[in-house]
Parts: C-alpha cells; sequence; structure tokens
C-alpha cells in the first residue's frame, strides 16, 4: 500500500509524542515540518527526519504534495492552519481543543465540509485501553444510572511541560474538558445540561485546577472529575449491575449475578518513548496516540467516516463552552 | 449514678433497635409506651418490659415521670410530640428527618427553645466509626478541595421493612438526605450553594432512589452520592494528601508524604441484633445508633451541648428543603 505524505505543523512538545507514533503507526511518511520559529523545526527535522521545513505554512502547502497534515500547534494556531488546509484541499487533522472560541469550532468545520475535506479531530482519550474497554462493557450492566469518570491530570509538573496551560483561566475546561466530556459521550450519548464548580489546587496557575461537572445524559446523572491527587478511575451504575475501572487499570463488570475481572492494560512501553514522558502520561495515554493516529490513517485510507470527525467533536466543544458558562454564572446550563 | 426514666413513642420496626440500643447504653430505664395502634405498643412492651402503654401520648407526659421522651414515630407524627414534650418540660430525642416541613421544623426547633427544653436529633450517621474516623484524620490532608460522599441505601428491600419510605415523592432528599447532608456539614461546614440530579432504579416505589447533589462548602467541591448499587466510600482530595475510606471500611490518608492505613471497623455484633438487621444495615450503622444515644444520654446527664440538637440539625434539614428545591427547578440553590 502507498505510503501516505504527511506534513507536520507545529513543532513543540506535543510533536515529540505525535511524530514518533506515526513512526509507530507506520505507513505514511513525514516530508515536512511548519514552526513559527524556524530553528525548532530544524532541531525536529534533525530528530525525526524530515526533508524540508517552513516558517510559512502557505508556502509549504503551495510546494509539498502532501496527502494530510498533521496540526499540532499551539490552540491559536489551530483555526488558521485548518482554513489553510481547506483552501489547499489537504485533509487535516488537528489536536484538541480544537479552538479556544464556539464559532471558531463552527468555522473551521464547516469550512472543511463545504470544501469536501475531511477533518479530524485527534481526541485520543477514548482510544485508551482501559477506557474503551469499559465502552465494550457497558450492555452487561443494563440502564446506567450513575456514572462517575475521574481523570488525573498529571499534577503542578504538567504546567512545567505545557507553561501554555498555565496562563488559561478556564483551563481544565479547555485541556482535560475535551477528554472527559467526551468519554461521557463516547458513553453515553449527547448531554441535556451541565453544571461546573472548580477550586484551584496550584497556586502558580492562572486558572483553577479542580474541577467537577454534572452532566445529565438521558437516564444517566454524569460526574466528571478532574483534578491532581486523583487517580483515573470510572464508576458507572445501572440497574441490573456496575462496572468499575480501577486504579490499578483493572475493569470489574458486575452484571446483576456474577463480577467479571479483566486485565485493560494491553499496551507496552514504546523504545521511543522516555521514561519521563511515560511516567507522566502514562502508558495507556500514549498507547491512545498511536491507536488515534492508526484510526484516523485507516479513515484517510478507506473513507470510512473516523469516530471524532470535527462534526462530532463540535458536541464535545459545546459542552466545553456550557461549561465555561455553568463557571461564569455559577447556574446549569441547559443544552 | 440514678437511671434515667424514659419512654419511647412510636413501636413501629425502628424501636427494635433503637430500645436495644438504650439497653446496651444503660444507665436508663423504659417506663412507658405510646402507639397509636396500642396492641403493638403491648408487644413491643412484652418483648423489651415496659410497665405501662398508652394509646394517648398526652395521657403518658401526664401520668409519667419522665427524664425524657424518645420519638421513634413515622415522620408526621414528631412536631404534635415534640411540641408535647415541651409543654411538659420534658427533654426529647427526635428520629431524623425532623419533619416533612421547613417551618415545622422550625417550630419544633423554637418551641424547645422557648421553653428550655433540649431537643435532640437521632442523627447516627456520623457516628458510625467508619464516617467519624475520617473527621479524625481530615487534618492531615491540608485544605480540602474536593469530596465524594457515596451511601449505599440498601436497595429494593429497605423499602420492604419501612414501606412509608416507597410512597414518599422525595424519598431520598428525605430519608438518607438528612445522613448525608449531615456528614458534608460534619467535614466542612455550611454550604453555600446545592444543586441535585435524581433518578430511578426500583420501579415499585413512588420516588427516584437514585440521588446526587453537588454542593459548594467554601473551597470544597463536595459531591453525595446515595444509591443502590454503591457501596459506602469518602473520598477526600485536599492540598497536601487525600483520604479514602474504601468499601472495607478501611481508610487510606496520605498526607503528602506517606500513606497510612487504619482499619476503622471497630464494632462487635451485638447478641441482640438480628443477622437480618444486621446485614441489611451494616454493623457500623448499628453501632451508631448505640454511639448516638450514648452521646444524647451524656449530653442529658451532663448539660453538656450535644453535636445534633434541633438548633444544629436545622441546617441539615435546610439542605433536605434545598435539595427538594433544586430537584423541582433543575436549577443550583443558593443557600
Amino acid at each position: 500500500m502507498k505510503r501516505l505524505r504527511y506534513a507536520a505543523f507545529g513543532t513543540g512538545y506535543w510533536s515529540t509524542l505525535q511524530i514518533p507514533a506515526w513512526n509507530e503507526v507506520g505507513g505514511v511518511e513525514l516530508v515536512a515540518l511548519y514552526n513559527r520559529t524556524v530553528a525548532k523545526a530544524e532541531k525536529i527535522a534533525e530528530r525525526y527526519g524530515s526533508p524540508k521545513v517552513y516558517s510559512d505554512p502557505e508556502e509549504l502547502f503551495k510546494n509539498e504534495q502532501i496527502d494530510f497534515a498533521d496540526i499540532i500547534t499551539e490552540v491559536p494556531a489551530h483555526e488558521s492552519l485548518v482554513l489553510l488546509a481547506a483552501k489547499y484541499k489537504v485533509p487535516v487533522i488537528c489536536q484538541k481543543p480544537m479552538s479556544f472560541d464556539l464559532e471558531s469550532c463552527k468555522r473551521m468545520t464547516e469550512t472543511c465540509e463545504d470544501a469536501g475535506v475531511p477533518l479530524f479531530i485527534h481526541e485520543n482519550y477514548r482510544w485508551q485501553p482501559p477506557f474503551r474497554t469499559v465502552k465494550k462493557y457497558l450492555g452487561a450492566i443494563g440502564i446506567p444510572y450513575r456514572a462517575h469518570i475521574q481523570l488525573c491530570y498529571g499534577g503542578a509538573e504538567m504546567f512545567t511541560v505545557q507553561p501554555f496551560l498555565a496562563t488559561l483561566k478556564y483551563v481544565h475546561h479547555m485541556d482535560m474538558g475535551p477528554h472527559i466530556f467526551d468519554l461521557a459521550r463516547f458513553y453515553f450519548g449527547e448531554a441535556q445540561s451541565i453544571y461546573v464548580q472548580t477550586s484551584k489546587s496550584v497556586p502558580f496557575i492562572e486558572g483553577e485546577d479542580m474541577f467537577t461537572a454534572m452532566l445529565k445524559i438521558g437516564p444517566t446523572i454524569c460526574i466528571c472529575d478532574i483534578g491532581n491527587n486523583l487517580e483515573n478511575r470510572v464508576f458507572i451504575e445501572g440497574d441490573k449491575g456496575w462496572l468499575l475501572l480501577d486504579k490499578e487499570n483493572v475493569l470489574h463488570v458486575n452484571d446483576g449475578t456474577q463480577t467479571t475481572v479483566i486485565d485493560t492494560k494491553t499496551w507496552h512501553k514504546y523504545d521511543w518513548i522516555s521514561d519521563y514522558d511515560y511516567n507522566l502520561h502514562g502508558g495507556d495515554c500514549i498507547q491512545s496516540i498511536v491507536s488515534c493516529n492508526n484510526h484516523m490513517l485507516e479513515s484517510l485510507s478507506t473513507g470510512k467516516e473516523a469516530e471524532t470527525t470535527s462534526r462530532d467533536n463540535l458536541q464535545t466543544m459545546k459542552l466545553v463552552f456550557a461549561s465555561i458558562e455553568s463557571t461564569k454564572t455559577g447556574q446549569v446550563v441547559v443544552l
């Protein structure tokens, strides 16, 4: 099969996870890099091997024959790069969050749809093996009446490796919010209302890093918790039974008659990942980057619709912006 | 020390826990029983030994020299009995919830205060050894930013032994709500706002048995969950560390440097408790009835203020009624 040629836009910290993840997936070829500060792009080009480096993104689109663009820049650059890709009819993958502004998310989605250009949002959490296994077993517990999804964001260190996060007023609404709301949608569908409370435990950041949302999704009362001293954990109570994904990534599924125990830890440590990054993000998170890339490559190759198109992710982003509105007003936001 | 003479009002199911719990505490003497249906009172009198039985509560107050009244009737009878006790200047203990109506709670509290008669609310959950141990170790985790208190109400069977619960529209707001809100107040103080969602898993009851509240208490985001397939569990995240009371009643306390493990299961099975009741309520709950009675007896004997006076419990009941308002309106109630 023909290898797909791609260019990566943005050569910051996340490119050091995303580019080797593409190498892991295989079937792709990095042909060019763009970065505003070209010296940074040159370093990444040297590290991962890229024939060309650009400081002007439109020059890249003009000069290079690429099958898709992978946008890994900081969030404010997403829209202009996606619109450029649409202009040059290049399928495009964009990191989450799509944008800091809902109207911008809509423009990105509609412009690409109008241009007939696929736009994928790189929402990786639903590709983490533990979370994906939860989805697989949801049917066993009957109607889910109550859910509690709890994510650890990695603590103060996460603000050191991604310093722009420390400048965000609505940091978890924007950074972890897309992940946790996407999981809630993945499990239960579209929410009817959302209410959020936040609090602060890391003093040197602009925003509040403790985040709790309560969503109403059909019959499901869904609590979404993001915190510092939390471990990832999912508990869902159904009318027939319950399931618990515990901090050891072991899934316990009770179908009303018996409890089955499933070890969801199916990943291994890739040799391209440093011990530091492996420990900071977790092996499940690193695996999900590979799996998410693989899923989008499959969609690009076969035309089969991906799970997290921008049209789909727009629903996640609506929850993100509703969560900000709830925090601002202190009230429930009806969707 | 002189044994305190008491009369019990109400000889339903709960009297079969409360009267033997008094015998366990000791230092008290059951001198009379009241019940609307006198045949029931006679059975209980025979079982536990009571010299007198009344079907008219005022006759009891007129005829008997008692040091306190213990009100264990159904909730709608609470107010008139408490007001009678106030009239006859008899200190009075009343089961939770104080009343189904906030104005009634206020009348009970104010009438007893005006009469100089102590009114205690028998709020036992904070006396359960696991929950009490959590309070003891709260200081170790620093500022509590997030709390998750989860209680199991016992499932469909609880509606069989207490059939009036099955008739309540706001069943957990009224039955388990007082317990869980009292725990939240016990740990963190007075709430500034509350938001509630409910859902239904037991089809044959009037109300909704799945209950989740989100309280804001100073810096603490406090989730209160009541459900059917839940186990009792408390998780609190602080700025220094965290604590977890797990389903085995083991408390894990992390103070930021190390995790200490404390087995809170300090109770034993009393010989007066049936296997059925022990399994339905749990040994910690049965123990808490004894400890709560003991605490109120100490207050009666020494004059030292009890933890759950009616004045204190009025704050818990305000949360109960705010939780109903939130359920009715679908909105956050600011307190």
